[in-house]
């Protein structure tokens, strides 16, 4: 059974995380948001591509979320000391992956291959695929600054400012990769981790092709959304500030177009009883990943309730 | 009494140090070969303007005589566990240099104005000026491999390659900076530092303009050469293979035209008994900056030399 999971960073880096655990190299491919994106100091920063690649290298640091384990600092406190911006955290060991992924890319190389190679040295063997090989930027529009690049809204505002809007700058000419098309295609169904519905799952599926595979195919969908709160980040923010009540019925909402099969947290399936989408399955589980164990029984349950379904 | 110092690398800055010691800052600027500068995973370095300011501000590493003191290397590590390019050192600390000149810039800034911010944050007071805020590169043709760039031949390939020639590309687009040619212009006395007169001395002077500045204005130089060795880096191994004796007497050839005071090593003066350059003082001492205070010796030195001739 093939399946190709869409995920963000952190909450979706888990699930896939227990996916890899679980399916062979074969059956699991993964399409990763790239929206998040930026250069800075002259490097280009995959976020996204960067927490999935960590977790699965079982190089992260779990208690922040965010970077490598074992993290050190000096080239940040000599940045401090030259006055220099330290908003967005790199340690030294992650400026590592910047810098060749800086220099490949400058080379000719794409980040579909870049991201290939640094796996192959992290020892990942399952295909971590990036959206697409041509930037996509994702802008926050702001009641306070305007238009801001994600990572300066998310990072440096701590997302704090309140979010009125948001594009994803050049998805129209962005493509899928060839790679993450195929694995698309050939999959019998494809997993929406529980990322953030607006700005780590949208870009994937606003890309030109994407959502009308999503229809064609077996779609199931993750919440991220336990009793109106996000596990982690601003999605249930983002949805008060966009005049919608944060729930996993709103997830299933926006994803209900292509979707078969929705998965919420135990208790959550009564918010869900819409008529007009009786086709749709909801599934009842437990779907925090308190750990890395938590992490493969979801997985577990997921791929369970898939192969009944087959 | 005014004195602008013309500097490389590691014998330089040694040099420049001295001087700094010794002279207000309003008699001391120093201007720097940029020559050497190169674009390596994406970023902007500049390796000798970062040893003078590195060895100014007392932040250098005496013993490597390149880089910072106490220096890590968890990033170089991560790159080699990634199969990156790792033949230039960068330490952890030094990267935040780089990092900062190259999103600078990016910015718009100039050099020129990027190292004044730098030298601020690390408690340089004198001026330390780039030669051009354009970028010149010096080309080194090999034997071995054709045209390389300079640290392809310096640190890649540990200067070894036979050097057939040398040149300076985009030199004639290049401009010395106004604050440059400001100090040259301002200056009582020129010091050429103990530097590689090829590939760190040569660049400056080859800027449009400099060489007049330096035909009108006294200039001292300090040999490089003692015994016909270099005290550190390729000048006497360029020499031989540029098939000239390397010697304090050939460094004097070179900068002959534009030279009022030479210094060369004890004992090494009557090597130069040049007739035709009868009116070029030729001086003797012990040239060897063999610890901090011997930097101070010398430029006390030097600038007694040059009093005795106001």
């Amino acid at each position: 059974m093939k399946i190709t999971a869409l995920a963000g960073g952190v909450g979706g880096a888990k699930l896939v995380d227990g996916l890899a655990k679980c399916l062979s190299v074969e059956d699991l491919k993964v399409i990763v948001n790239t929206g998040d994106d930026f250069v800075h100091f002259g490097l280009n920063i995959s976020p996204d591509l960067d927490t999935i690649c960590y977790t699965l290298a079982d190089l992260s640091n779990e208690t922040t979320g965010w970077g490598r384990k074992g993290e050190k600092w000096e080239c940040m406190d000599s940045l401090k000391a030259i006055n220099a911006p330290t908003w967005f955290n790199i340690g030294d060991r992650d400026l590592a992956t910047h810098l060749e992924r800086t220099r490949r890319l400058k080379n000719g190389e794409t980040l579909t291959q870049i991201t290939g190679e640094l796996c192959s040295a992290w020892g990942i063997k399952h295909s971590i695929l990036p959206m697409s090989d041509e930037a996509v930027r994702t802008m926050i529009k702001t009641k306070e600054y305007g238009w801001l690049p994600f990572q300066e809204y998310f990072v440096k505002h701590q997302f704090t400012p309140v979010m009125q809007d948001y594009r994803f700058d050049h998805i129209e000419e962005a493509k899928i990769t060839n790679e993450g098309k195929k694995a698309l295609e050939e999959s019998d169904w494809i997993i929406i981790c529980p990322s953030n519905p607006f700005v780590s799952i949208e870009p994937i599926y606003q890309l030109c092709g994407v959502k009308e595979i999503l229809k064609k195919k077996k779609v199931l969908a993750v919440s991220p959304i336990i009793n109106g709160k996000a596990l982690k980040g601003p999605a249930a923010k983002m949805f008060n500030e966009l005049g919608i009540k944060p729930s996993s019925y709103e997830v299933f909402i926006r994803y209900h177009d292509f979707l078969d099969c929705f998965v919420v947290n135990n208790g959550e399936a009564r918010g869900i009883n819409d008529r007009k989408h009786w086709h749709i399955m909801i599934k009842e589980t437990n779907i925090i990943m308190e750990d890395k164990m938590g992490r493969i029984r979801l997985a577990k349950e997921i791929l369970k309730m898939i192969e009944a379904e087959l």
